[in-house]
């Protein structure tokens, strides 16, 4: 049976200040007390980066068990030999890109997608990996990333940090609604755009949005608001 | 002897209606009266994205002819025959990804890449593709590229469109200036950041910025501006 899914665009809705701290429940909820394996391949400086993540969560959750994956001799072995209900998975934001070329590379990729029983966490790039692909990443590509295939963990799109057209902008590129409306002229998944502080909670039975509101673009309709606490069930069967 | 190139951020600076027609002049000594072989692939209408393009550059320049390379036979062959004196290449814009995959699918990409003798231009996708590598595209990847490298008609990455910082903004996505310095922490190849309006031309012994400003980001050095007309030759050696 799958086990918990917990998708955030990003550590902190607009004006927050504290990471997570508009989230604690769910986090407190979601995490328990696992140790935490945390995937920081995103980022540049692993040590650091897994440092300032475990103590924004302790800030807000009091003490927890935060460790760098990166670390481990093996961090592949160590997901494979994880105990479901005392080890679980955060993926933290940074370059899409790079996450998912290092996972690849480690073999990290291949043993989480054996061990969906593993309750997952993700924030920005960690949540892109937790989709069907990295398609709906913002990010550049950096690195070569071996491949766009990502866990599916919930069978929808995520594009984190989702942004609103600004109108009087005098930028030419494509807005974030193009490029998704792109994405959709070459696949048929849906797409949550998350907006700042927004997150996804998926169950084996259920998936509802949280945190902050959303956009919902389905392939052939018009994109949807998606209010805080809509429940999204429908879209995963 | 390696022929010109003249590569856009986009068809428009920031307040102008027509596309192309701050850069008409280079334009016309660019292309000539050259067969212009239009790279449509970005976009998602290779036909009547086309047709929109032929029409704006007429509009400016006055008759061209303007043909889609997709709608030749073996477009890979056409590119193979072509005469440099009579016939020349336009890379246009949309999903770099896109264009990527389906250049290296039908091998237009290894085509251009023995054909140096060819003057190149572009603008948004259709620059990136002249660059080392499509690595500094604001694109999301939405089809596996099969590949980021690209044809290397210049020895730096441009980022195309390129955005100052918003210091109003919520978003707590990467800024531009972050993602191309992440791109650093991966790759030491210099990225010119061109605004919208901005060209590169490149000649066999010159490169020159012009059309609007621009900001350049060199790996272990702050990132400076650039004014139009900035000499960049100094970047090529």
């Amino acid at each position: 049976m799958p086990a918990d899914v917990l998708l955030f665009s990003n550590s902190r809705p607009p004006g927050a200040e504290v990471p997570f701290a508009h989230a604690a429940e769910p986090l407190r909820r979601h995490l328990g007390e696992r140790v935490v394996w945390f995937l920081p391949w995103a980022g540049h400086d692993l040590d650091a980066y897994t440092g300032f993540v475990g103590d924004a969560l302790r800030e807000v959750l009091g003490p927890l068990d935060v460790r760098g994956l990166h670390a481990e001799p093996d961090p592949a072995a160590t997901i494979r030999d994880a105990d479901p209900d005392r080890e679980t998975v955060f993926g933290g934001g940074g370059n899409t890109f790079r996450l998912r070329r290092r996972v690849g590379d480690n073999g990290v990729l291949a043993a989480l997608r054996d061990r969906t029983d593993l309750r997952y966490a993700g924030a920005s790039a960690g949540s892109n990996l937790a989709c069907p692909t990295i398609m709906t990443t913002n990010d550049m590509p950096i690195v070569d990333p071996g491949g766009l295939d990502a866990l599916g963990r919930i069978p929808v799109q995520i594009n984190p940090h989702y942004l609103d057209p600004d109108p009087h902008s005098t930028h030419r590129g494509e807005t974030r609604e193009e490029r998704i409306h792109e994405f959709h002229e070459e696949n048929a998944v849906t797409v949550v755009g998350q907006r700042e502080g927004a997150w996804l909670h998926g169950t084996d039975t259920s998936l509802t949005l949280d945190g902050y509101t959303a956009r919902l673009f389905r392939r052939g309709h018009e994109p949807a608001e998606l209010a805080m606490g809509t429940d999204l069930t429908w879209l995963t069967t």
